[in-house]
């Protein structure tokens, strides 16, 4: 029997219809990466072939970059320019005005993060962190987004490991919507909405993925994907860019781990994570909680899905996480 | 330089990026129907493949059916059941109680609908106005979705013309924000937002792709995709299933050109269209406004769109329009 489940955060219904995997449409193979053509342009040696780099992490501070940050080659926003705004009749826009970067995270040719050393992951998130509080100085970005693209039906074009930043002067919709819902949680209950799911989630233990001290890895109750896995701190934090040390390291590694878990139960999906955090020029705000979403592709999403915001999922959560809980490193 | 644009129904703000077009990938080849495996369960003859019959149209009342609507055999909701709700800790479901049938546009096996007559494109949406009449009686429904996957890359199984439709116990999410949107401009103006965008389109031409005397097809001011057009109305209607003859004349009309448009401008891409319309157990509404979305399947979707609801189009409306208006039927 199908089930209905609201998404606590934004109130989005969503599916849960396992009968439907039998349609032999359903799963799609996604993986492969795209295909290189020629010397790849983000390895050690090619430096030249990006733009000019942006942040570089080196070794003994000094050395070979480890990690390296460049703009977009093909940028859909530019940091040049005015911040103008103008109506067209009934219409609004504005200049295209932000930034679009690249994150990439090794010197080697290697075409998954989960082959990377930890420290490598880490530094992933360490080079979004020194990006955030540098973009963000610029008051007319209000919202900075950390995105990978794994695998060509993820949308990457360059199999080389690589993350990207795009910084807007706008706030995603997405994240208005969990803006505005965790704020109706707040006033409602005076609790941060993903923090009473981080404790109901450890207590039940039914869609935990796995655990340390800092980070939480679950699959969410109500999922628009099959196998959708959300990555929160256990403690209250609206920006990512506040984070500690200790916390980017337990971080790096329940995303490595769990991309290691997809990679051994889902064969190698293409997917993409992305981190939610509060809009930049905000204070620290009680009611939201940053987070990081995974969503590999593994099924077709069909019509139905993309116009309405309206989801059938084939996966009950309880099953992926269990899938992913029980599958090694 | 790329530009920032805002619905001016939802808000949400795409980027549109002509620049990006230059990156290879970015233009992907989705036509491609689903396999046809052994006789095809949708032609005439093979009527005991499917489940039971809910309505069909027959030559002269009586004779072979024309036009017929199956239950879908992979429902993703079922009408048998109660509909209950309750709660899990913080979080919300209810049973999976709807309806998912199949409409047959045809009983020869054509796989476009460009290709049937008009006559036939007039009576599907006949089928769904007679199954929403029908199905709004049962008043756990809230919602009622045409919709039509066509080609693989577009969520299609079976390659036999077809659409479907949903019948939901709750309002989609998109659909949602389009209430919400509309009802916050009806507020402030006092008009329909979608009233004003008929007009305005209408007067500057820019966005137009074919008008009748009761509808306009456009390219929308601010699409999330590549050739996303709209068909509306141009008299205000907040139900599709208030629709009259020449109404529905015309628009099957129009959405016949409109793809025929499209699979001379882009060499038979796969499509989504959909209908959003008011919920059917409310009454009238000032604010809202049926229409029909086409979204072809010509563009990659990254990560960065599906996680944060934030769309970059590398196609601008006024050009898609130029295109689809200046292309034959």
């Amino acid at each position: 029997m199908p089930q209905l489940r609201k998404d606590p955060v934004t109130g989005r219904w969503v599916i849960i219809s396992p009968e439907r995997t039998r349609r032999r449409n359903d799963f799609i193979a996604t993986q492969g990466l795209p295909k290189s053509q020629g010397p790849c342009p983000f390895c050690r040696g090619h430096e030249a072939e990006t733009p000019p780099e942006i942040l570089s992490y080196r070794e003994n501070g000094s050395g070979a970059w480890q990690t390296r940050v460049v703009p977009n080659k093909f940028p859909a926003l530019r940091v040049e320019g005015m911040l103008e705004r103008a109506g067209e009749g009934l219409y609004d826009h504005m200049s295209g005005i932000g930034a679009h970067e690249v994150i990439i995270e090794t010197p080697e040719h290697r075409t998954s993060l989960a082959e990377l050393p930890e420290k490598r992951v880490e530094d992933l998130f360490w080079a979004f962190r020194d990006r955030t509080l540098d973009l963000k100085r610029d008051t007319r970005l209000r919202y900075i987004l950390l995105f990978k693209n794994h695998g060509e039906a993820a949308g990457a074009s360059i199999e080389h490991t690589h993350s990207q930043l795009i910084a807007l002067p706008v706030v995603p919709i997405q994240v208005q919507e969990e803006l505005v819902g965790s704020r109706r949680y707040f006033e409602f209950k005076e609790r941060c909405v993903f923090c009473d799911i981080v404790r109901q989630e450890s207590a039940t233990g039914a869609r935990l993925i796995l655990e340390t001290e800092e980070i939480v890895a679950l699959a969410p109750y109500a999922p628009r994907f099959s196998f959708e896995t959300w990555l929160l701190p256990r403690a209250h934090y609206s920006h990512f860019e506040t984070a500690h040390p200790s916390l980017i390291q337990s971080l790096a590694w329940a995303v490595r781990s769990v991309i290691r878990k997809m990679e051994k139960v889902l064969e190698f999906p293409a997917y993409n994570f992305l981190i939610h955090s509060a809009p930049v020029q905000e204070t620290r705000m009680e009611h939201y909680h940053w987070h990081l979403e995974i969503i590999p592709r593994v099924t077709r999403v069909a019509g139905f899905e993309w116009g309405a915001g309206f989801y059938v999922n084939p996966t009950p959560p309880e099953e992926s996480a269990r899938y992913l809980r029980d599958a090694g490193l």
